[in-house]
């Protein structure tokens, strides 16, 4: 078989390492928190549907392209929580995590994984911003479902939960003025 | 918040269910089987990074979008095993299942799903093959690397397992002769 081939082969049971991964969220209706390769899926899923509504248009096709391999690094460097880590810090361990994990790949693919990584974490441009939209914009809408389950558990304070997700809001203003709401209530309910 | 908005945003929170839909097979290096998410995501960025080399070009943008919702309708109607039913039971229960989940969505995404859904089952178009053939690579090449876990705990016969993924072969002849002569070795070895 020609060496790209099984470098690309490889590299797809390297990504089984994604599924061991957990987050801090728990699925709604499941007692185990999620891990982040499924997390991905539901969140391709999501920016699917939700793009016909988004404020300015999007190519949604590198939106997903996006949101597929966003989370690969992590197979290296863990996951990152949003609510502890200073942004300087994450950029550096995650940067060289995904050189290490995408240089598994023959070039063509390993650019090609790279290019969107580094996209999506610079969040400049349109696409970006609607993919980290969905990547904040799901883990809320799970904890408000399990009674602010994540926030709970590791003490986020109101005013955090709202300065990391209100980058929602320039993608949905409609859907973040709603779930804003619902954050503020669910506080004020002792989540 | 407008309505339709709402139905995708509960959707979104039913696709959760999709993570405890475990498969037959386990990711490599982990004691547990998969769930469906989890191998969606996986299969939709090995297509996207086998798409070069595929014998037939295909609208990959096309493939991701199936192998996304390929799965969806397992929420209702459990993992229909391969290696187990008649095709025309599978094609019954899972329409159904189909109709029913989409259906939460508005009109204009439940036709959407529908319609990626419908194409992926026909396995008519090319970029269905090519999805098709993603579904069934990845868990031979995981099954592979676990010693024929998944054929040896349910006892699947060699021929079996050469003919459900012959498909492999239609659209990455090189890869399936490959895969195809380990296959035969793992037996020989009493996988």
């Amino acid at each position: 078989m020609d060496r790209d081939l099984e470098r690309i082969l490889d590299f797809a049971i390297e990504l089984d390492r994604l599924k061991a991964v957990t987050r801090r969220t728990k699925p709604v209706g499941l007692d185990r928190h999620e891990n982040s390769a499924e997390h991905s899926w539901q969140i391709c899923v999501l920016a699917q549907l939700l793009a016909r509504h988004a404020r300015e248009p999007v190519d949604i096709v590198r939106v997903v392209e996006m949101l597929l391999v966003h989370d690969i690094p992590e197979i290296e460097a863990g996951d990152q929580v949003i609510y502890e880590r200073s942004p300087a810090d994450r950029a550096v361990t995650e940067r060289e995590a995904a050189r290490r994990i995408f240089g598994l790949l023959p070039g063509a693919q390993a650019s090609w994984c790279l290019a969107r990584w580094e996209e999506f974490e610079a969040r400049q441009s349109r696409e970006a911003a609607y993919a980290y939209a969905m990547d904040r914009l799901m883990p809320v809408h799970q904890n408000l479902r399990n009674d602010g389950q994540s926030w709970r558990e590791h003490k986020v304070p109101l005013e955090k939960v709202l300065t990391v997700n209100a980058a929602i809001g320039e993608v949905f203003p409609e859907v973040w003025e709603d779930v804003r709401e619902r954050i503020v209530r669910a506080f004020g309910a002792g989540a």
